[in-house]
């Protein structure tokens, strides 16, 4: 061999060598040389590996089809292209992985057909979004098939010729990349989890074409968008948030979560937001690691991930609180992909146990990393513990509360509006045990991508009744919703935390929040316990909720308990020959009035059972009261809305209330032995035994023992001193409440 | 040791040993002996018993309570002395399997305790039943009790005295067991699950006292009874069945069932016959074998067990026809005592994969036995395949037949009428996947043992809606029930098998039935067919169901399906602003009408969402035709009745019609995925060709095929040759039917 030779094979190893830096995006030269020594020994990532190759396989020997854009979600345009997406991001790790190439060519194929497609591709010709997309409805899921798309492409790229990828970057991904940003500023420009799709797309597709022009939007936007402040978007939300100008997807980091990495709209829609965060930034981190992105913002990213796990119900669900579908859990793709890369930066080995209890692992670096951890790890079970997160940007707006104690948990709710998926719930709770939901949130009305129930977008019905405050386990005014159903009103104002203590050894988790903005001169100030007491088999809910108004007013204060009604104090019997609605607006419409009546004793109760499980619901009552037992699914025409059962205890023309409520859950009964295991609640006598502006005192007794809790309403001060008469004996206690419990 | 002390010694050990002959019941000496040799090397067996005894000694250290009869069932008194007796029966067994006598303390204790209070002891004061009890409501409780306590007593017997036996069995057992037999002839002498319960129970403590005129009293019944042929029970059932004149255990058995073990009033009762037989006939195999009590009228009770584990639905429930709980399963108590007795009489391996499923095994003998047979056995998954079942002591009173493909199963009602328990409801189906419920049978209004509603007695609306035809899935002729609901004129008639195909290999199994007594002058023919075809994911539901009446009437077909409504072909919306029942009587009154409307095309699809899939019926309609969409829970003041959906066919004014609908299980829908997966039916075309009193030909496409099905209505000769002319064109096949599937 000559030196010349020599010379020239050097010259192309070297160029090989540069480049073969592929991939770069979320997969590693590196990482993925790992992995190939690591398959075969790494069950879990094997099992992973194996069963998307069978699908890939199938796939590739059923052919694939790219057909021109026309349905909504749910219809087969819509899946098809998502599924395409999908099957190149599977497809091009498998090439990585496997080194096979039919996996990259299976991709190539499939985006010479998109880059044939694209540049006369029309907008999509529903025309039905604020953004409407080219491949999809809407520019939303552009954004996503270009997340995924990006990074198969990266995978090829070293398969492909430079003329291929002149080509697709010529003839798809530049153009894809300049109608999801210049094209549609609105879209591009906002704080808001679409505009994090659209940064992260753009991102994405820049690393991976090394473009740094389309690089610097995704950062940090586009200069100018001309928006309208008053703009709104499909789900009434604003376009823009006030007093914020900066755009891009720093910008979304910097305004999208609290401190402590609580998202606004509520952990359904954190979790579709949370995927394009990591993803884009694991792409940064693996090309700009001066960046440092996971350290950005005091690590926001591993404390949104974080926070993310602990809105779960105990069964894992996410809170189903403002616009979010029932049912969508920790297991989620986007769960899966947060938990192993998250491992991956932080090595923290509860996310280990998070992984455990996922079972299942992302397909990429950071999943075989996870499997090659648990190889060897005694997974312990979650102890999921109390938790607040403010609200807001300095996490000063009000915020949520899970108060958690052995198999119980509730969700009080007193954050900020939610953006336009928020809904007019301030000073609601719900309630979870091991069972499923004990007092349910709604949730949103719509079923996600199928087409026989609109296309799969928000049904009218979730306007109408489920954002209304009636739908929720809070207080309504006069039948009115909480800010005129005005999501402009509503985000002019949050609610105020009072007190909190989620750390007491005692067995109390309480939590206080106040809204005096939500009606016009009326304060609403409500105070939730979780109190755990050796005379309870499970903690008792405790509920105090004072309002006060300037005028007589009507108060409503809605159970949505899940389960079936057994027994009431209270003599209700259920209407037999005709339904009517209870009401003619704010939701109200949308309830059958089952039942209503006086109720007579000082107090009342309400058992009910669900999931093999006794609840009782025991509250105060005054002379006037009335309970109205309901049922939603009225002024519903196209069958969208579940046929929930609901309580309403009902104060009417009042200037001020204090309602005192305790849920007990209590017993067992199993359709397989037949046998009930305390059927009843023990709680016996209720009552407001004093309150004013300034302080409530309220009791509650069963057989053996009464509980007196004192409450400071207006001195939340840790160390003051508080002194009242109550029927004719004073009491005094210091720091914001007492409670004692004494022998009867 | 000279020779007398020998001699003395010799005697003790012989008294010893003949006294010892216990335990004799359901324990034998010899098991025992096993079971201890076993303890500490058999798994499953250990596990239980550590369990049983921890339950049992910390009742030992609670201390006991035998209060004075008071309550119905769910109160307070009802469930301790039930507690009481299954607790004595543990401590009995525990004494036997450990020899620890604190176990026999306690059940001494205990059983004086009650011998003290016995004899005093008036009537239950409830009054409510056909046949008061004296420690419960009913007379079947204090049968349960003694079933349970004979076995205890004969586990204690050698470690009482003489004379502690002599006062127990005068002051409580022999009262006792003469109180249900000759104080109750009623209740004694039935053909019925209740006196079941009664000859095993005096027949049990017969056994332990040695008494033979006791044990011929239960074996053959009372000799003159002196009752009123016509006299009712609390549930509305016959004391007397008619034509039978013998009573006691042995006509028990051969009355009680079909020659292949099916059980009139339906599995959920039948699991709670069961018991009595298989532990009685457990004490008298070991105490008279030469009864052959395991082998009489051809291995009944083997096969009645068989025939109660193949009754149960793909998640093992029992099918909830006539009066039944649902969620009672195999799992119960009943099945698993009765699946390992039948291993340890039959050793049939198949018996051994309901025990792994059942995991868990009976406290005795027979359960270690299992244990000990599960040690080595790698369990198989239980394959339950189609099954029929006659109806009625000669099997040819109609019956019930479970068709099952893959995880489809349905169950085609058209059986006698079930005594007191039945409901109205012949040629009914009920359909099933591993999902749970698609169409559903109510099941009975009553939640047992739970005080809060009723008692735990059957609710009134369990006559008014739950028996009641429109309740079902079967037609309703004039809006009337069948047999006008009367029990007596139902139990004149029962419905005709016409054909069944079970075997066949070509993915059909049908079932076709006759009912022409239900309504005066009322012709009714149901085929319901379930079908696999490569062109559908699952099989489908076929179902074509003529009726045929000499005057002009109204036909309601209800289907219940469980789930949510999608989306339907024609246009019925949701009434608004009021609900009234659609009807006065026989069921209408307790159904909310929330729509109707004229179907204008020639077939009508309905498709719902269950259990994350989707289901579609499709129907052919003829001009006039009406869908009414309901739910129950109208007229029903206490709230017991559920809310669940129905739709109805309606066809008016007719003297025939034939109904023929598909049901297509069809596809997919995560909440986790949010991804839908073949989310609307593929038929697209229904049509009957041809109906008269002789053929009907019907026929269904979907976009490729069309499958058309003949059917001979009078004529099920295997080898009947057929010739009609259909729309123009003969067309001939023979036997019953043909299924012909051609290119469109």
């Amino acid at each position: 061999m000559n030196s010349s030779i020599v010379f020239i094979l050097t010259l192309c190893l070297l160029s090989t060598c540069l480049e073969a830096q592929r991939p770069c995006l979320t997969l590693t030269e590196e990482g993925v040389a790992k992995v190939q020594e690591g398959i075969g020994i790494s069950a879990l990532f094997d099992t992973k590996l194996e069963s998307i190759k069978k699908e890939v396989d199938q796939q590739i020997e059923l052919g694939f089809d790219v057909p021109i854009p026309k349905d909504m979600a749910g219809g087969y345009t819509h899946e098809r292209h998502k599924f395409n997406y999908k099957l190149m991001h599977k497809a091009g790790n498998l090439y990585q992985f496997t080194g096979d190439e039919k996996y990259a060519k299976f991709v190539k194929d499939m985006l010479f057909v998109y880059a044939e497609m694209y540049p006369t591709l029309p907008v999509h010709p529903t025309q039905r979004s604020y953004a409407t997309g080219k491949i999809f409805w809407q520019c939303l899921n552009d954004a996503n098939w270009l997340v995924f798309t990006s990074q198969a492409y990266d995978c090829i790229y070293n398969y492909l010729s430079a003329d291929d990828r002149k080509v697709l970057e010529k003839d798809l991904f530049i153009p894809f990349a300049n109608f999801l940003s210049e094209d549609n500023p609105r879209f591009f420009n906002r704080i808001h989890n679409h505009s994090t799709w659209a940064n992260a797309a753009v991102g994405l597709m820049a690393l991976a074409m090394k473009n740094d022009e389309l690089l610097e939007k995704a950062l940090y936007g586009l200069k100018d968008d001309g928006i309208n402040p008053y703009e709104l978007d499909n789900d009434g939300g604003y376009i823009k948030k006030e007093g914020v100008y900066q755009a891009g997807f720093l910008a979304q980091l910097d305004y999208s979560f609290s401190p402590e990495g609580y998202f606004s709209e509520g952990p359904y829609y954190q979790r579709y937001a949370i995927f394009p965060f990591l993803v884009f930034s694991h792409a940064l981190e693996n090309n700009k690691p001066e960046l440092k992105i996971f350290e950005y913002r005091d690590n926001i990213l591993q404390k949104a991930t974080m926070a993310l796990l602990h809105l779960t119900d105990p069964q894992g669900n996410f809170f189903a609180i403002n616009d979010a579908q029932k049912g969508m859990n920790f297991r989620s793709y986007e769960l899966v992909t947060a938990v192993d890369l998250m491992y991956s930066i932080s090595g923290d080995d509860l996310l280990l146990d998070w992984a455990a209890a996922q079972n299942d692992i992302a397909f990429n670096e950071t999943g075989f990393i996870m499997s090659e951890s648990l190889k060897d790890y005694s997974p312990k079970s979650i102890g999921k513990k109390s938790v607040f997160f403010g609200d807001g940007v300095d996490g000063d707006e009000g915020g949520i509360a899970v108060m958690r104690i052995d198999d119980s948990e509730a969700l009080f709710k007193f954050s900020a509006q939610g953006m336009g998926h928020g809904h007019f719930d301030r000073l609601s709770y719900s309630l979870f045990d091991d069972g499923g939901e004990v007092l349910q949130d709604y949730g949103a009305v719509r079923w996600v991508n199928l087409d026989q129930k609109g296309g799969g977008r928000y049904l009218p019905e979730n306007k109408t009744f489920g954002k209304q405050t009636v739908g929720h386990n809070t207080i309504v005014v006069n039948q009115k919703s909480q800010y005129e159903s005005s999501v402009k009103k509503a985000e002019e104002h949050h609610p105020e935390l009072y007190y909190l203590d989620l750390e007491s050894s005692q067995g109390v988790n309480m939590v206080s929040a106040v809204e005096n903005n939500a009606y016009a001169n009326v304060d609403m100030h409500r105070t939730v316990i979780m109190y755990a007491d050796p005379a309870f088999v499970n903690p008792l809910l405790i509920d105090i909720f004072s309002v006060k108004s300037d005028e007589a007013s009507d108060f409503d204060l809605p159970f949505w308990y899940q389960g079936h009604f057994m027994k009431s104090s209270f003599d209700c019997e259920k209407n037999g020959s005709s339904l009517t609605p209870l009401g003619e607006d704010h939701g109200y419409q949308h309830i059958w009035k089952e039942s209503s009546c006086k109720v007579e004793d000082e107090e009342y109760s309400f058992n009910w059972f669900a999931n093999e499980k006794f609840y009782t619901i025991t509250g105060a009552t005054e002379k006037g009261d009335e309970i109205i037992m309901g049922r939603s699914g009225a002024n519903d025409p196209n069958f969208n809305l579940r046929s929930d059962p609901v309580l309403i205890h009902r104060k009417s023309g009042r200037e001020s209330a204090t309602y005192f409520n305790v849920i007990e859950s209590h017993g067992k009964y199993s359709r397989l032995t037949e046998i009930p295991n305390q059927p009843f609640g023990q709680i016996e006598e209720m009552s407001v035994d004093y309150a004013d502006e300034r302080y409530v005192v309220c009791s509650f007794a069963n057989t053996e023992n009464i509980w007196q809790i004192y409450f400071s309403l207006q001195d939340n001060g840790p160390k003051s001193i508080h002194k009242i008469t109550v029927n004719g004996s004073p009491i005094t206690w210091d720091g914001v409440y007492k409670i004692v419990k004494s022998k009867k």
